[in-house]
Order: structure tokens, then C-alpha cells, then sequence
């Protein structure tokens, strides 16, 4: 399609660079330290309840992992966690925070070209304000965005503010994440387009049943088809 | 004086409700936990050289606390904290991230004011995105406001970043707020006006030295004296 979009915005974590994968891993060492005091099944069921339960008070991002892990840990152990696994659990914590940058393949290519043809685009990123900052610097994109909008959640309503805040009407607004839930859905739901852009390791609390038909929406393999779908 | 500011921007957390207070009080209760384990300076010292430590990863916020405390319980007690005791202060940290907002006497009075008065008001506050939001929600006060900017922290950098994205020029802007440190210096090192607000229990980290002689700086005791002196 010959694009009319006043700005595109992308997702950050899974959709620019690896994240989920990292999460993933110190998980999965969480689980396998805290299976000698519990069944790994149900650390496992544990770990995912706590952080569900804990998004509303805690929100995205490595803080609130780390805590639901801390508070995991002395729960399913029984208090009897001992204090070399909880410093190891705070120290994989720390090293989520400083973990280098990796792009997926295919970002930086599309970026520079739909700069180079003027488009305006901004991240629209969930997660906490500082590490999103942090690893927007690390990961050398920066120059390539007008704005970056870092967002408590990923909701309608939120997604309203920001085109209110930016002055686009929903059918000028596109966006590209690897969440159906989180990036596509409500947009797509507001009256925007998505391209979802689906990521191997997105997290289970994100997936979502079957969504129907959609004249709004592209699905793709890799992010270097988004600039052929928005022909620039 | 017959003011031409384009914005006034508040900070939050003692200027417009009490917050210090809260941690404070919860820095004593832990200082008073772990002194079982250790003598009160060592804690007290090793809370606050931990704290100040963390800001760069972890930020401010309280989140970022919680995780300084169990850090420092684990160092002081040489591993031998007890869950019961870790339990307690995650449960400390839960507390503070759903205490009640306080106003501060004349806050609202003030805004009001302002408001009427057709002046342009917006907060500008550093801590936990989902943090603050939450508090500003709770506090009833966010009808008052334009804008709501969260920064990671308040530098000279982040400010002038600011005013850019606001769209205007720093003598068209004055900061209101009570940390000299975080509110006050910067805005009048890149060219803005301050109000003081000085809060009785302002943070040892914030506090800083003379500031010389200042033609853009008032000192007020109460925030409703802002009426008077920006003339509404």
C-alpha cells in the first residue's frame, strides 16, 4: 500500500531487540535453584502466578521480576531460602539490568529506510522508564525516532492518550510489535493498522486466541518486510 | 510580578503530597529490624551508601528501595537475616506503593488559582513511571494539569530535553518544587525560574550548599505564597 501514515510506531523489547529470551533464562536458573526446596512444577506454577499478580502493583520490567522472584523464593522454600540463592537471584537480577543490547535482524535496515523516505516514527514501549531509557541508548537506535513514549500499559485507553498527545487520528497511526495483545489488539481496536511481527520466545501472558478477520492488519515473518508493505 | 511564564511545572512528591515521610519511617523500622543483626550506625550507614549506589541502576522509586533493603538486610546480617524479617520489609515496600496521598497544605487552593487564572500547569517529577502515575491518579489533582512529565532524573540534560518538547523557551518557564537539588539549580542554570518550597524532612542526597545570590529564585515557606508571587 502507498502509506498515508503520520507516524509509525514501534515496540521496543522482542520486536527491536532480544529481551523475552534473557527473562527466560534467569528464570529458568530461579526455577532450578529453588528446586531443592520444591517441585519444580510447582516453582514454576509459583513464579508465573506471582508475576502476574504482581504486574498491577509492580508493572513491567526487571524491578518487579526481581521481586517477584525474592518474594517466590521465600514462599515456595518456606522461609528456608538460604541467603547465597537469594544473592544469586538479586545478582541475575543485576545482570538483566546492565545485559548488552541485541538487535534482531532485519531493524536496523528498516529503519534507516523509512527515515531516509521522511516517515516520522517513535517507540511506544511498556516497561520501566529507566531501563527503557538505558537500553535505548545502548542499542545505538535513538537517532532514528522523534519521540519515545514509555507507557505503564498497553491498553486502549493508553494508546488514546498518546495519539491525543500526538496529535494523529487512529487511521494516521501504525504499529509494529511482536505482542498481539499488547501492540496490535487495542490499536487495531481504537481504528489504527498493525503489522505484527511475531517473536519465537513471546511470553505466554501475551498470546491471545484467534482475532478474526482484519483489513488492518499484516502479519510477517521478519521486520525488513515492513518496508515493502508500507512501499517506501 | 506580572508573570509571562508560558508554564508552570510543580514537582510532586513533597511539594504537592508527603512522601519522604513515608520512607523515612520505614528506613527507621528496618534500621530497628536489622539491628539484631548489626550495630545501628553500621546499618544506617550501610542503607544509605547501598541507596545512593543504586540510583543508577535501579533509579528512584520504591521499588528500587525494597530492593536496596533486602540487599543491605542480606549484607549486615552476613547472610543470617531471617525470612521473617525479609518478609517484613517486602511487605514494608508493598505498603509504601499503595499508601495514601496526603495533600500538602495550600496545595490545592493553589492550582485552583492558577488555573483560573488561565495559566498553563504541568507536573515534572522523577521516580517510577507507574509509581507516580498511581499517586497523581489518587490524588484527584490530575484535572489541574496539561501535562505530566516523568524523568528519570531531574539534570540540566533531562530538563532542557523538557522544555524542547514542550516547545518553549526556558525564561518562559518556572519550576516549583523542594529539592534545591532536583528542582531549583538546574532550571535556573539553563536560563528558567525557581520557586523553593523547602520541606521539613527533605532528603540528606538532596540537600546542597549556598547557592550564591539568585534574581530568579524565590524561597517561600508555604506553596500558596506562588499566588501571590506570580500575581493571579
Amino acid at each position: 500500500m502507498k502509506n498515508d501514515f503520520k507516524i509509525i510506531s514501534f515496540d521496543a523489547d522482542d520486536t527491536l531487540w532480544i529481551n523475552e529470551t534473557y527473562y527466560q533464562e534467569i528464570e529458568k536458573e530461579f526455577i532450578e535453584i529453588m528446586s531443592k526446596y520444591r517441585d519444580v512444577v510447582s516453582v514454576t506454577d509459583s513464579i508465573h502466578e506471582r508475576e502476574i499478580d504482581n504486574l498491577e502493583i509492580y508493572g513491567y520490567g526487571a524491578k518487579g521480576f526481581m521481586l517477584s522472584m525474592i518474594e517466590t523464593a521465600l514462599d515456595v522454600s518456606g522461609g528456608n531460602v538460604s541467603s547465597v540463592d537469594l544473592n544469586r537471584i538479586i545478582e541475575m537480577g543485576r545482570g538483566l539490568i546492565n545485559e548488552d543490547i541485541v538487535l534482531l535482524d532485519g531493524v536496523e535496515e528498516t529503519l534507516i529506510k523509512l527515515s531516509e523516505a521522511g516517515q516520522k516514527l517513535i517507540v511506544a514501549t511498556k516497561g520501566d522508564l529507566l531501563d527503557q531509557e538505558r537500553k535505548l541508548r545502548k542499542s545505538g537506535l535513538e537517532k532514528y525516532f522523534d519521540h519515545i513514549e514509555i507507557m505503564s500499559y498497553k491498553t486502549e485507553k493508553y494508546y488514546l492518550d498518546l495519539l491525543n498527545h500526538l496529535g494523529v487520528k487512529p487511521d494516521e497511526f501504525i504499529m509494529i510489535g511482536n505482542s498481539m495483545k499488547s501492540d496490535i489488539l487495542p490499536i487495531l481496536n481504537i481504528g489504527g493498522y498493525g503489522i505484527h511481527v511475531p517473536h519465537h520466545t513471546t511470553w505466554a501472558h501475551e498470546l491471545v486466541d484467534d482475532i478474526g478477520k482484519q483489513d488492518k492488519l499484516w502479519v510477517v515473518e521478519n521486520i525488513s518486510e515492513v518496508a515493502e508493505i508500507l512501499e517506501v
